[in-house]
């Protein structure tokens, strides 16, 4: 199928990303009669509607850019990073394994500057909905305006609350924590989440790490995933090919889990398959394990 | 906003992931009158239809399993794996990349046995387009039906064809080439391709890397990224958290690139930065130096 | 310098690597008139020694083998991997990072099968000496076996005893624990080692980890460096190079540290530096926050 | 045993590694009536000598430093790291690969820095011997004074040569080249190297290692090996363990290679098994892919 070739140049509301030297981008929204100001000059948007995509532009200094759409990836990387670990590396291994697309409806907590919400918002597309929960004000007016900028905050509603009083949807497809103590929410998770529904989380210690371990076995949570996602660049040169000198060595430890619903019918050979601690004493035993382990003792 | 309850039982038609004993998985779709055999007995569909996701169910002799919906992931293992070397490690990144999202126009080559091809149409949606080239008969027919299972066909179109013929798509959002040998087909991918789209690619071994870097350097493909990703488990065991002992060391290198118009407009030193070959003679002389390099006189 | 080339082929009395088809490896020492029995024939020492080095050589039933000597590393491979998780890839790291070379004293503890014994008594050569202590007689017993194949139980003194009895040395210059709770034997580990001397362990889990990490800290150890060393092969294929399929994800985590002389004269900056707690203060809290971590109230 | 503690205070002629504020290291050999001079006051030798390993010394500002030992590590992170890209991650790995220990004859080119001199000339100890060759005059200078620094160049032996004309060494156990260019020397290896030794080289691009490969299928050498070696650093903070936020990507692959006698006699298999080139043939058809490959067409 041949497709219309009039898509090929930028039109008003359209996001743009404009590349420049030494690596200068901007990333902003199409509109008539507004100016992109620059330290190399500035351009009006009117001489940028009606550019074809890929092509070169310059600022009234005549200093020259790239005019690009940009990806997921570029967008995200534009967000500033605050108190947020998760990179492009980990968000499209998330989407991917939470099952996160067209038409899902996901929730989050914290909201923080928004990364992973604008990830999650271009995922579920126009049928699906986000719900991301933040109790710090000035933060979700942040993240609301970051999505708001980048066209994707029609699909999120932003609720200003600290989840231990827990979340007011069910059933939902998703839910992801990107917060320092989740293992303190997993009832109201489990609340949330339909079962067999995905739950996900990211943390930088292996001592959060294992507390949310416990918190999920206590839950009867199955199918627990523990992973982590490393990238190493290589510089792109064909006759002098080689990785880069420097990588990330860590962003965080990656958390998946299932809810399945555990009554006295679910045969405990099948709950063990799947992970669920068979009876509170399993719990209670590593309890004791982790507190012996803590103290070394 | 609290959303509809009744989606929580499995319903005809739906798409369904039993999880048994000694890790057993069976993804198929509900449809009334229909059977599943398994090595532990039958189970009836319309004995699933109605269930809630999470419960647990038994084949006639009596065998547990474990009634939940399937995410894009596990959806990606189920599909056999052949020739391709495509894990949910590289899908997602690969998806957040290169931009494939709702509505996005995307062309693949070849399809193989259709993973990557069902995490595109997964991603693209109703209101987005896949097409999907793929020379070898058999493989497309397997592609399309394993599609067809999964319920995402509908916005795939399977044509056979070798892509040197070139593709018929113009203005494409994204291009991915999964072949041996894409850097023979550069040419034909930069004629597809809207200007500053993402061109992406997997290959195994160095060399092939290298063929493709030069080829993209001759036709003038921009913002040029080489990578690979690796994934670590780790057992999810709170008293003993330690890595798994073994791990994937390799699927292969991504390449991502870009096109951009270059014409004598176009700035030396912005296709410098974005890394662009500034004259033929660049390339000619890199092809001198790999040639050397080749045979090691 | 020229050197002899008379040191070319096998004597009485080396230590020999045959290696066959199907990868077969046989390291053993020659003796006149002992016979080696493989399940392609056998050899007589009589028929190697004498041979050059690197020839090949056949069984009685005409079955071929090259003839090798060994390095540390083919000596450790052969060793039967029971408890120990130690490889080349942490061995030869170990020894470089504790400053174990020709004329040190080095103490370890377990035992285990010798792997690491036997890399100690190599490095150490006939001016240093190795202790090693093991409670388990059967294992000790098993080791002093392996090195004295290895031609290398000479500088090698067995003791057999639980090390919370505390070692009988004193001002070592390096001391290594392969045990899984070598949080309990720090004092005794402080009272062997000279001040500034160097202290390993290898652990599996990270709980273990930062138990001993606590025990140092309260013993006022410092430098205390925690790593992993990862390996991954490649296939030595010159016209498709690309990693192997697989690799080791985890063998353990090396834990190294010194201890100082720590009293009123020493500046609470320097302490501090070296990243010694500077009270007993810092500890006591740090076993708080471990306490409520490991039961995640 | 238990050993002298007369041991532990530093002596004339030692080795010293003098750790202070903000990380500042030094090393350097201890001498009656010499100075020391640092940023933060000067320190007199006579003052240290005589002082207990591990205890706190003072400049005549009163800054604090540690007194300690330096281990081969250590003395390997002081040399300047010029074009030499070996670190103790791979040196210690090398050690024990290619069997380098006390007594051993080790040929190594080029010098360097004398970072790799120091560590086999530290290994083989006083009954060993290393003979380094360099091209340049001045980096033989550097690196000879490094060594003497270090009082390990009484093993080694400096020759001034470019090792085209050949190596003047016949038997020898193992043989190093880091140099851009190794595949250009490996006729003069097998010379040098007695049959069944261990060659290593460690180069930085994949070129690179694919001209080495077919160099050494070329000349026969066995049991070919390439690998990487990762390291990745931990916080030891036992309330907040995690690993540290970056690593190093890359240093190079590191080569390894036996060279074998090879006649009529050897079976065919054999060489096949341990990897060897059976014919001509096959390194003339690898040339052809490898020109292919380079140029892309």
């Amino acid at each position: 199928m041949e497709w219309n070739i009039g898509l090929q140049v930028a039109q008003s509301g359209d996001l743009v990303q404009l590349v420049g030297l030494r690596h200068k981008h901007f990333i902003f929204r199409l509109e008539p009669g507004k100016v992109l100001h620059t330290h190399r000059g500035y351009l009006r948007h009117d001489d940028l509607i009606g550019k074809p995509w890929g092509t070169q532009v310059t600022s009234h200094l005549g200093n020259p850019f790239f005019l690009l759409q940009p990806s997921l990836a570029d967008l995200l990387r534009e967000l500033p990073r605050t108190t947020q670990i998760l990179y492009p590396k980990e968000i499209g291994f998330i989407l991917v394994t939470m099952g996160i697309g067209p038409g899902k409806h996901v929730v989050e907590a914290g909201t923080g500057s928004g990364a992973l919400t604008a990830a999650l918002a271009y995922a579920v597309g126009t049928t699906g909905r986000v719900v991301s929960y933040e109790q710090r004000e000035e933060m979700q007016a942040l993240a609301r305006h970051n999505l708001e900028r980048l066209g994707l905050a029609e699909q999120v509603t932003f609720k200003l609350r600290n989840v231990s009083e827990g979340f007011d949807e069910r059933g939902v497809d998703a839910l992801f924590l990107d917060v320092p103590n989740p293992h303190d929410y997993i009832v109201q998770v489990q609340a949330a989440l339909k079962p067999g529904g995905y739950f996900g989380s990211i943390l930088p210690t292996t001592n959060q790490v294992t507390q949310l371990l416990l918190a999920l076995r206590r839950q009867r949570f199955a199918f627990i995933d523990v992973m982590e996602v490393l990238l190493r660049y290589y510089k792109p040169e064909p006759t002098r090919f080689r990785p880069t000198d420097r990588m990330v060595a860590h962003t965080g430890f990656l958390i998946f889990a299932r809810p399945v619903l555990v009554d006295d019918e679910v045969s405990p050979e099948l709950l063990a398959e799947a992970g669920v601690a068979t009876s509170g004493g399993d719990v209670a035993e590593a309890m004791e394990l982790m507190q012996d382990n803590g103290t070394g003792e």
